[in-house]
């Protein structure tokens, strides 16, 4: 009987994983692609494989889409290369285009899936509020320009936090699991003088495009368009429709990603 | 006797000076090129002509280098174009590329020369330190893959403020004025925990390549390649050849020029 693929890439001897920062901004989000779309992963596989001297493929934490940053997305493979790990980073930084670097290479339990084993997410959300657009962040940002409520929408992130049915930010066509996530975390920060709001999230989850969604519902609090009353009638409705349109992708950053302990 | 140029722009009835922030990656340098090159100035001259139905010829502050940035450069032209001043940046803005903005517009004296009239300007450099670079930082610090010691680097900053000769930071080519300026700011900021060195000067004016030039200098002194006595050495020998290798375009941002009181 002849092996499958993913036993034949498991028989390999060694589980590397990786910490990656991009910026989305030229690529066709992480996933791979096929060419001549380019994916981040498309440029990773590629590049790691000479490196490694071994065809690679990488699970990913997090699929962000086109144009959505990471400062710490993980990402595992199973390799026969013998490289010291240590001298990874270097090697592979050398080899790839500026805009993708590897910030962490460690060898890591067999066991270890960058996708399963992630517990829970963090990602953040940036938007520069104000009319005068700001030409470093058109890549990086949401720029929405009136002044917000910051209070409003800070009454919003406190309804977030918590178990709850998210299937109001929840984007058709995602996979039909189940749409109840924990919001551990939901906070706001202003920055530069209050030109910059950081939002951030840290769940056990995330559905398709529901920062996104979440945060374009914030944006319509934020402008007053919508009362904090309205966006808990949204949460409650468990109804797409209801909700605000989707915030742009420049704007989300996957940032980082928690594994159990004792899983490296 | 046919009117000069120069005295037909002057005839047009407003002086109308602006704020231009922009990232210069894309671009070559600030001043007019002929085309295909485009530069920052034959952006704005094309877009402002069609908000005053003019044509438009600009005399800016400082002319950036091609990859050099610019937070608050400031330029002036002739117009009888007839639209508010207060509406300018909202006009202007949504025609322009999202890589330059107009962050603030105002009608001046007619004796207003953004490039003359300048008495001081400050220019940041931003340097990223240590061996892991940083993919949002590509196009907007110098990444020195070491770590630096900034108290030596502090030691020279105090050297440079005052009149000096600055000839040993002068880039061939340049024209054939005066080498010598007063600093009268020179500081050292360490931000995101000590990850991007920002270097800041203030001076009443500066040299082709001056800034840069100096900030590669400091960059050998921050890697101990040289002491900061050698820093005073190559201040002193007046010598170009002395000094370190000019510092990388894409680190440099035009700040802020500052103009006389009682020139708006």
């Amino acid at each position: 009987m002849k092996p499958e693929h993913k036993d034949i890439m498991k028989a390999r001897r060694r589980n590397i994983r990786l910490t990656v920062a991009y910026d989305g901004t030229n690529y066709h989000g992480f996933q791979r692609q096929n060419p001549p779309i380019v994916a981040v992963q498309n440029v990773l596989e590629e590049q790691l494989a000479k490196v490694f001297g071994d065809t690679i493929e990488l699970a990913a934490a997090g699929r962000t889409d086109a144009g959505v940053h990471a400062r710490g997305q993980v990402v595992n493979f199973f390799t026969d290369g013998t490289i010291p790990t240590d001298k990874v980073p270097r090697a592979i930084n050398s080899l790839l285009p500026p805009d993708i670097v590897v910030v962490e290479a460690m060898e890591t339990d067999r066991e270890f899936s960058a996708r399963h084993s992630a517990v829970s997410k963090i990602y953040e959300y940036r938007i520069l509020q104000g009319d005068i657009p700001d030409p470093f962040e058109r890549n990086y940002s949401w720029n929405i320009r009136k002044t917000l409520d910051i209070k409003a929408m800070e009454q919003c992130l406190e309804l977030l936090k918590g178990e709850h049915d998210f299937s109001a930010f929840r984007a058709a066509g995602g996979a039909p699991m189940s749409p109840v996530r924990t919001i551990y975390e939901a906070s706001l920060q202003a920055e530069q003088q209050g030109r910059i709001i950081s939002l951030r999230f840290h769940a056990n989850g995330f559905l398709y495009h529901m920062v996104r969604n979440i945060v374009g519902t914030l944006g319509n609090v934020g402008l007053g368009w919508k009362s904090v009353e309205d966006f808990k009638g949204i949460m409650a409705s468990l109804d797409r429709q209801k909700a605000g349109a989707t915030a742009p992708a420049q704007g989300l950053y996957l940032d980082k990603v928690f594994y159990e302990e004792g899983i490296k």
